[in-house]
């Protein structure tokens, strides 16, 4: 299909670029901080322990060189009367021919020795099934099965995995890659003392890696994803940053670090601003009280951080929201909290304190297991049923307040049994709540929580859109495939909320340096995908940031893409009108995502895609030019209009023109 | 079963070494070429494009990123009337969402281009089957499976396998990972101008990897390996080193470089010696002519090296050795040949000349793909149908001059589609005769060749068997479980020969310093094994070294391993007494390695392993102490005679005894 339009005189070059920066981009410079010229975008940063290749590499090392499972199940969600098959892989340095699983059902802890099983556990005898070669750590790998039998609808079956040698001596729990050193000895993730340290890598890869043994679980009889989420469009709020309430203004603190004093009430105020963008749920920063701007190290799980409001507020902003239609999601850490909290206190204070068992404490009391190292933020032992509980109660808590689901920050930190515990507890309370995962990790990672969340944020698609978008490291081909494939990775009714940025990163309108070209090419993108769209508060309005979130040295400027939401003349109005057209597209014609997708049109060269959505007798085409200069796409045989274009679309003798970084939504009529 | 026998009193500790040393390592010494403290041994030495974590890195990110096949089939060998299902994932990188594989069934080369086969060729359209995460390389890989029609027993069936996106222009072609660079740009492996580099690996690991476009093939009604490669026992001879002929002497060149001059009238006046140590197939090194000691690099595949003898010298050793019940099996080398052979010399003399084309010129005429770079080595293209004729007939001629089988030089470099045709054309000319593959690869690679070959040597147990008995670097458990999975990994009825040494490496007893003791534990478990053993000459009688083969910086003395046989009184005759009885008890009793093996008793702390083999009702036992101290192993319930022990083995009250590195073989009575 190439031949047709392939020749110069098709394309007219444009190198002026009509919306150069944003209008906040514009403002910055004017104020002198910098000029486009000197801003130096860093390689896209996405935080973890698998930022890197060889922090991928050993990942992959140790997770091979243990007792791998990673929550394979067939059925991944079982129903009342299925037995259930749970797939395990002894890697060549497990040294056993024996593989069986304890397993309960009464929620206590499973647990027995060397195929016997302890008082109150019930055991299942695994079969080797096939052994395949692993040329990374040049050894044999067995690949076992455990069939367990049918429990009713609403069993938790917790479970626990043992391999060992009939002839040996010592068994292997099964346990899971949690942290790593790198070569200069820090340490990525959370290894606490009880963690044991499976395999070192060679001399030539200076990592090392800490698998924690785990105890599994998975729920019979889950009812999936309630049905609201797979219809939502989610707006992301931070909440100090967002607006400091009816006739205040943001304070100007010496550093983002600081408060700016945004508040509940602001954002009870501009709900109608935030429903004008399609939004049907909104997900609110942490709110409860706390002594950073972020909020993810919480004092009081039961209280509402005064500065942004009161109980009250938050009552009042969650009623206001459903009067239009809209849920509140609230950003929930259950892996820690802060240092101040009351209950580490007591922890550190007296060492016979029953708080003290909260915590995993490598040298009493100063040196603890914390999240990615940081002191003020100590890690919760999830599996001590006192903080467990504790983590439980507060989150059933705010459902009963009217709160309508959870974005569950840091979601690898807590093992599945945690989360599949707390996903039946929260059901019993609010049987259509949601539950979201963050979980900055493989797409296997990310499918392990079917059947115990509604879903993952999709940071392996944001990745990908990034890359095609913004940073010209992908072919169209290959983000078509990546798309392809990844949509069908994952069963229906998993969702996959999509997003361009967030509060951990560059904003996207800053690594594509003020093109918002591009930020309406990747948005229409983003929202004629399937799974929910979340949209980062400012986006919309061209809010960017001044530095980069991290220097090449490793420092940075995280707080950078949370800079003050920008506010009346401040706003790019017309990428605004543009977010409320793509809403309102999005709300109006499901097809147009949920319709089945076709790639109709791929072009390397010229950076072109186009695929087209049909549901319900209709069909839809999204028509990409992902390319500096402007090109025209073929469409399909039939009539066809522009319903949405990112600038200009014309429909010329079966093509559709789009200038440079164009894009448009055309419908068959 | 541990703590039967755990205390300290049931040991004696053994610090003084009975037989410390070879004869000849003591024959060595008193020539003052070096003292036992001297001798430094370097990490084993294994060669090959996979020799370093970071190669094998390498190589499974190249491999992964591509299209990768891997000659994965159902069934493996399929028989007439069989559907054969071909197994495929693409890569991450490959952006396709078709693949079909076009096939001939009559020999000539298939062909197609975008689900259109070329005339002649066949097409089958595949079938997406899932998709899979890559961790390595950040990506999705999707499996897919395409089915053939059943054929006829003897058809060759030869395919070619193409993936491409529907939407876009490029096609991608199945292909190999055949080298490497290293980051001094150094190459290991010989890729060729029309080497596509597919993948580069990130700036963290400085390798990159070469894939080669390869062409399929499978043969219908493979008939397995003839009956008596199983119950065969080889031994293995450097022609130049082990015998000058009847009352000659072996010369004394400067350097083991040199010609010691032995010849093929040696052997045949020594094939009572070779026969005396249970052998029923002799492997000879090459015999064509050659300008080298070792020749691998022939001149002329039609005679025999003239010092090593005539060709009427080769037909009276193989009719002598036929009549003692010896088979003979040459070592053959299609992937190339000297830089002096006739057809090479014409390449380089006539550009015009057709034999130009047998060979693959990066620049005319001086530079050419040859053998790991090495000039004099150059690498004949086999895809070029004259050259590959050549090579089929050579082999067929020298099996109508009554040679047995073939040991198959650096068997990875000729595609599998040549071997297919190869053991096609051989088994017209004599159905007995066997292929022997020398693959030093992953495990994966060497069960590719199930179907194509009757077996290959087997490097990775050499490994193992290195590891656990010379170096100490594997425990009695991690070998117990590297057999389990090794053996149960390959179908019945290929054959993985096992050898402690080659040519190509230090020999056994150098690397344990020496230490016969150890040696004889690690031949008793060899030979204890289901598979062929191989036994390289010299290494009966106490034959050693005095140099490394590698150094650490990269040189060597890769001749060391390769010096003259020792003969009279040099042989270390305790030794060779001990191979004797053990090559009798291999020949007399096949129940002891093909019976069903299982480990009866794994102690790491102690350096214990023991097995049992049952078959006809006998059962046997191998009890291994490879420990630098004495120890006691439980016998199961009955009563056990001692049938051969390396040094010595008493039974007492139920347990066997055995000094320091001591084993032996019990039978119950």
């Amino acid at each position: 299909m190439n031949e047709t339009f392939s020749g110069e005189g098709m394309f007219e070059t444009d190198h002026s670029c009509r919306n150069n920066g944003s209008y906040n981009s514009r403002k910055l410079k004017s104020k002198g901080l910098f000029t486009v010229e000197q801003i130096h975008v860093s390689a896209d940063f996405i935080f973890g322990t698998m930022a890197t290749d060889s922090r991928r590499l050993g990942y992959v090392r140790a997770e091979i060189a243990g007792i791998s499972h990673r929550y394979r199940m067939i059925p991944a969600v079982p129903q009342a009367g299925d037995p259930v098959r749970l797939l395990v892989t002894l890697g060549p340095s497990i040294t056993a021919d024996q593989v069986c699983v304890y397993y309960t059902t009464d929620g206590s802890e499973p647990n027995g020795k060397r195929g016997e099983p302890a008082p109150g556990s019930a055991v299942a005898v695994g079969q080797r099934i096939v052994s395949h070669w692993d040329t990374l750590l040049w050894g044999y790998a067995e690949e076992w099965a455990i069939d367990l039998p049918p429990q009713p609808n609403g069993a938790v079956v917790r479970y626990r995995i043992e391999a060992w040698l009939r002839e040996g001596t010592e068994s292997v729990w099964y346990s899971e890659v949690i942290g790593a050193t790198e070569g200069d000895g820090s340490v990525v993730g959370h290894p606490g003392p009880g963690d044991h340290y499976l395999h070192e890598m060679g001399a030539e890869f200076h990592l090392t890696f800490f698998r924690r043994p785990r105890t599994c679980a998975y729920r019979v009889g889950d009812e999936g994803a309630p049905d609201w989420l797979g219809e939502t469009l989610i707006y992301h709020i931070f909440i100090d940053r967002f607006h400091p309430g009816p006739g205040r203004q943001f304070a100007s603190p010496p550093t983002p670090m600081g408060i700016y004093g945004g508040t509940l009430a602001g954002i009870t105020s501009h709900l109608d601003y935030i429903a004008s963008l399609g939004t049907t749920a909104i997900w609110l920063s942490p709110l409860f009280p706390s002594p950073s701007h972020h909020g993810y190290d919480a004092t009081d799980y039961y209280d509402v951080e005064p500065r942004l409001g009161t109980m009250a507020d938050l009552k009042h902003l969650i009623a206001a929201a459903h009067d239009r239609g809209m849920r509140v999601i609230l950003d929930y850490t259950a892996n820690h909290f802060s240092n101040q909290h009351p209950i580490f206190r007591r922890a550190i204070s007296d060492p016979h304190s029953p708080e003290r068992e909260w915590f995993t404490f490598t040298r009493y009391p100063d040196r603890y297991v914390s999240f990615f190292g940081v002191a003020e933020l100590p890690q919760l032992d999830l599996d001590h049923p006192p903080a467990r509980q504790f983590m439980f109660d507060a989150a059933r808590y705010w459902l009963e307040q009217g709160i309508d689901g959870y974005r569950l920050d840091y979601t690898i930190g807590p093992s599945h049994d945690f989360w599949t515990m707390f996903r039946a507890v929260l059901r019993t309370v609010k049987p259509d709540c949601v539950l979201l995962g963050e979980a900055v990790d493989t797409a296997e990672v990310l499918r392990s929580y079917v059947g115990r969340l509604d879903g993952c944020l999709d940071f392996l698609l944001l990745q990908a859109i990034r890359r095609f978008f913004a940073f010209d490291e992908m072919s169209a081909s290959q983000f078509a495939v990546f798309l392809n494939r990844h949509l069908h990775y994952f069963p229906p009714g998993f969702y996959l909320p999509s997003f361009l940025d967030n509060h951990d990163m560059n904003r996207f309108l800053w690594i594509v340096r003020g093109d918002t070209r591009r930020l309406r090419l990747a948005a229409l993108c983003q929202y004629t995908l399937p799974h929910p769209p979340i949209l980062y508060y400012g986006t919309e309005v061209g809010l960017s940031q001044r530095l980069d979130v991290r220097h090449a040295d490793g420092s940075g400027h995280p707080e950078e893409s949370r800079l003050p939401m920008l506010w009346d003349e401040d706003q790019d109005r017309e990428l605004l009108e543009f977010y409320r057209r793509l809403g309102s597209l999005r709300r109006a014609t499901t097809a147009i995502w949920r319709g089945e997708r076709q790639f109709i049109h791929i072009d390397d060269q010229y950076g072109q895609l186009a695929y087209t959505c049909t549901a319900n007798g209709e069909t839809w085409l999204v028509a990409l030019q992902q390319a500096p200069r402007a090109g025209m796409i073929p469409l399909p045989s039939g009539r066809w209009e522009v319903v949405l274009a990112t600038q200009s679309a014309d429909i010329i003798g079966g093509r559709v023109a789009l200038p440079a970084y164009g894009g448009a939504v055309l419908r068959r009529i």
